[in-house]
């Protein structure tokens, strides 16, 4: 049976990405080797990271002035590179979930933190409007897509000051102008490539600013300097990149990926309103994502959640449980997850509906 | 034409390791799903975690009272990681090469650092033996192969602190007594995996005596407490590293493997002192790298530098130029190499000596 996969990551890849790396784990490049015993020196492999980051600016519209980087360590790594690279007294977060709270917390080791507005008073079921963002701060942090809470903030906001987006979960999942943030960063295992790797597209001019003395492996410049080969790149997870990013360009680029997205999306939150057994956790419509559709049973159909998650299993539906911290179900709807899996889904809520 | 991979690293795996990420690329264990889009949280990944842990730890007798992580961020982010999370006031390293040396710049960032010696001044072409590490040091760091010049500390040192030995480059080499050790580490595209996953067997009871305040991803003690499950790990390069882990014991363990490594780096180091077109660059034998061969164009043929590589590339040969800062030739003889690329490498330099 065919599997319908709604991991919220490490999640689905486009088949392409996964039929190039399985072929270059056999070959890569005719050089006779695996992918995963070359040189990262060696000029196949060169060609891979150079055509990955000049992808990337493509496909994001990318202006001059920025430089886009491939790193190990994860986005959770990129918590402490950040204020590292860019606090000198003071910065301001907006807390939306679990992983700003984890950014938050790594930026008090450098200096004073202003939280301009957090959702927690409401387990983070919506994005904060109403906060002001302090001039005097050396940047100002957000995380544009909520996995375990479904909430996403979908435009580019305006900010005095350097804007740093945590875009994990749902970078290329529409255009973005990127003109507007000082530092745009993610793991890639949402709508890019294996886990292994961490995205990073900084604007040069907001570095060097600070006095602290900077551990080379964790200054933003070491890696741009060297093109991020100063160390060893995760390699495949690099050339899974690339291919992903060759997907998406086939599709028609972002533009196409938000039509998409928001037609996979609209489907899930029309059936979930519709649907007598379900209810949305995320009732501002702007404020729901269309990467990670979050909902739960109503209050008279409560019981029957064990047994709508056994149903959708028996229907070939993989890793729609809910975060424990908001309970029910979470469809994570990334580029990569085919229109008729979002279908499949809504069949199987219509067919449990029918049954009770 | 069969490939023969020299590479120094990234390098060759065992074609175990290769067909068995190539199969899991496209089913991971029987989920229907790549092992690329599997939840780092589902029971087959958490499975595969484990087991690298514990094999890991059978293969090497790994003592009680250590741990076992996989890590993102390369050797280059525990040449950080080490003095953040040991150094007090003041630590040791022995400098034998361009990765201990980077090893060390980082080091100054926390404290004063003793280079108890140095073999620099012979372009490192020697381990230095004759050094005191300074009893009140928080730890004594050594980079036990030296890939770059071709030089090995092949045996277990005794020190009066806690031993910090960077292996990047022979770890499962040869039988190690990690209970000599504070820290074992090392980037895992050598002799374990492809590049994107760093393997710490740390001793816990060395942790937790700094009291700078350690950002949560660079502190040894997060990773101990979530078993390297904290945030995402790279989940591919783990998985490869079990199926290599797995080969090893199959091939009879760590003392078939020593055997084995001495057996080739013992025909290629002959051949070269054999061949009278050839020198090592290592004079003394107990300091010559079983895992990488560094040699040179004798004095009267240097001429055929050009000539030998590209003859050499003919037949096969591939990652044979040596680094740019030693010259030459450099054939790495990672665990996987097989024999045939030894004996086809001597047989290469035979035939070249006969043209000339």
């Amino acid at each position: 049976m065919k599997k319908h996969n709604f991991y919220a990551g490490p999640s689905i890849l486009s088949q392409y990405t996964i039929d190039k790396v399985a072929e270059a784990v056999k070959d890569f490049a005719g050089t006779g080797l695996s992918v995963m015993e070359v040189s990262h020196r060696s000029k196949e492999f060169i060609a891979v990271m150079e055509e990955a980051q000049s992808l990337l600016k493509e496909l994001l519209s990318v202006p001059d002035g920025y430089h886009v980087l491939y790193l190990g360590g994860g986005a959770s790594t990129q918590f402490t590179m950040v204020p590292m690279n860019l606090m000198k007294n003071k910065s301001a977060y907006l807390n939306t979930g679990s992983w700003a709270s984890k950014a938050i917390k790594e930026g008090k080791f450098f200096g004073e933190v202003v939280e301009v507005a957090s959702s927690k008073d409401a387990n983070f079921n919506y994005i904060p409007k109403d906060y002001t963002i302090p001039s005097d701060a050396d940047y100002f942090h957000i995380t544009t897509n909520n996995t375990i809470y479904g909430t996403e903030i979908k435009h580019d906001i305006d900010s005095p000051v350097p804007l740093i987006a945590d875009m994990s979960s749902d970078i290329f999942s529409r255009p973005v102008d990127v003109s507007k943030y000082g530092i745009i960063y993610g793991g890639a295992q949402k709508n890019l490539a294996p886990a292994g790797v961490t995205f990073v597209v900084v604007k040069e001019s907001i570095l060097g600013n600070v006095d602290r003395a900077i551990p080379t492996m964790l200054d933003y410049r070491t890696h741009i300097e060297k093109a991020s080969m100063f160390n060893t790149p995760p390699v495949l997870p690099v050339y899974a990149a690339l291919q992903t990013l060759k997907w998406i360009k086939q599709q028609g680029g972002l533009e196409e990926m938000l039509k998409i997205n928001r037609e996979k999306a609209g489907m899930m939150y029309a059936e979930i309103e519709r649907n007598k057994l379900f209810v949305p956790t995320v009732s501002n419509e702007d404020d729901r994502s269309i990467m990670n559709v979050c909902f739960v049973m109503s209050e008279e159909y409560k019981e029957l959640e064990a047994e709508f998650l056994s149903f959708a299993s028996s229907k070939g539906m993989i890793g729609i449980k809910g975060h424990r911290s908001v309970g029910g179900f979470r469809a994570s709807l990334y580029n990569a997850l085919p229109l008729q899996s979002v279908q499949a889904l809504i069949k199987a809520m219509k067919d449990f509906e029918s049954k009770n």
